[in-house]
């Protein structure tokens, strides 16, 4: 049985994540049917996410948002960021709510890299959960895992 | 058919964004009934906007509103884009946030710029929203769009 | 058939708001039910603005908080106007949340006058969406109106 | 009839205000049913307060939560304030979310002092509430008193 | 009959706190069934401790959520808190909320010891909750207990 998952991104990013995330979640799910839901910004992405759950039925949804560095922009992060619980604690689904910060780095190409890193990492995470849940990542726990980065690693040795 | 679009403004804003909206979306969806609902300021346009989606079966709505630069006023910012996050998750509906923040701009010239060219732009991608779903920007994922300024483009050609 | 009005204010508060806005709708409204409501502090307010809609019936309501200075205060802000439209979007009626900031003012006087003339200008505004719905304010939208303060006006001529 | 007042405490402040309340309650509501609910720290209060409102049937209750001086601190004291407004909207009863915050003062025996007072005068506020309704405080509207500290009075007279 | 505790945990955390977890739930409860539940990062965490109570039939949850030092990461905290709030209320149980943030300490090692103490600590707490309801706790209340530090005791003396 193929899994059902949804993707929205936005025309307000600086790099189009939404077409990264479709072309990995065809490499690691073939069978998956995707869904795909473009919107201006954060703020537009709860609703889609929902519909797409309620709509077309996905069992996941990964959210692809792009946040500018002002105070505002920040604040709007925690508006879209809590609908993004609210829609989960409603459809008992996984959004995994992936954003790029301009504030994370000073240069273009270094964001470019943050944000094909994240999205890629995110949609295995996404699949993991969706396929196997809460086992899947087990071996993971506490391994210090970074999207968009390296991973940092555990501070102890177990 | 045509569809069914509100406008929520402010009494409280510096530029008429309500009327320009009427406008642009008179031109652009000229079938569309429109239906405009004037309120005191920004924490009195969720309720409006909710109403405007159940008691007059709105498909989707622009809220225009205006936001001083004190930290009351970025906190009610918060509070009144969230409220309109639970709208659009209790009806499913599309509802474009649109906001002038007194702290973008120096000059009041520039301010009116802003609060017409958001106004114009986010009024068609509402009604891209309303009548084409998902797919209706799907071409401009990516591509660093901006309402109320010129476009910054996307930090990658693809 | 007259309509049903109600108050809430605070003991932390240093202005007698509620007595302002309880002769302000008599005059305004000879007509309306006015229905009061005393509580400690703000975040005590929005569960008696729904008692007030559930319980008496009231068509609108008007919320008179005080808001202290401190990080502390400004947060319990955040949360009693966040609840406040969760009111609003339970019941669908227009709760107008006055607040006074201690810090919007240096001199006491001062802080009266910004407490009486939010409080008569917010009753005139409730009346008139509870009376005349999202039409009664559209000749002031995008005006420049403010309460506490005099008018600022609209940056643009229309 | 005695009514049924709810405590929640936690293991986490410094002063056990819990005790206070309780014997607070019992001088000035001596038939009145107590409930006390005992949880770590400022976050697992709400759902306490929730069981005892749902499970016990209080008709009010009065939290005491201790929150640090930290950002994280206030954070969660945001979180967990918020949470007691939702708890309150869902049953239509009063919850005092009395918070006594380590930067209110330097010394600890003033922090002692302020949570005493604070406590002893809400759970009067509480009373009142229950059995008075919004009608009990009304003589206090606006007359600035204040929890923890003296009151400061009204700016006016009235 | 034996009581079922849910675990939920991140690989982004850096310490494997949900084994420590399961390895004092085990030694605390030995008749408790365990569910655990791994997810990436915090904003994952809350429709995962729902789905363990809602889908597991757990009676209560500890959740271990570690969060970087930037301004992101705190506004990720109280998305996610907040969040895991309203799960606590939707449900009626408690969920311990422990997270450990990177600028609580300078030193790796004591983050480790911190993240160590936290989760032992309240694996206690929510087996007292589960199992003896709001009495368990009661004896210690007022007593600054601190978890992931030594606790601070109460300014008075009782």
């Amino acid at each position: 049985m193929s899994i059902k998952v949804g993707i929205v991104d936005t025309t307000f990013a600086r790099v189009d994540m939404g077409s990264v995330a479709e072309k990995t979640l065809k490499e690691i799910a073939p069978n998956a049917l995707i869904y795909r839901y473009t919107v201006p910004g954060i703020k537009d992405i709860p609703v889609a996410a929902k519909k797409l759950i309620e709509e077309k039925g996905c069992d996941g949804v990964i959210t692809l948002g792009w946040v500018g560095s002002t105070l505002t922009d920040k604040l709007s992060y925690v508006v879209a960021s809590l609908a993004l619980q609210l829609v989960q604690l409603k459809t008992n689904k996984h959004i995994i709510d992936v954003t790029v910060h301009e504030d994370e780095a000073e240069k273009p190409e270094e964001l470019v890299k943050i944000a094909l890193d994240r999205t890629v990492k995110h949609c295995r995470n996404l699949v993991t959960l969706v396929t196997q849940g809460g086992e899947g990542l087990r071996r993971y726990a506490g391994k210090g895992l970074r999207q968009g980065r390296e991973d940092v690693g555990p501070l102890t040795k177990t």
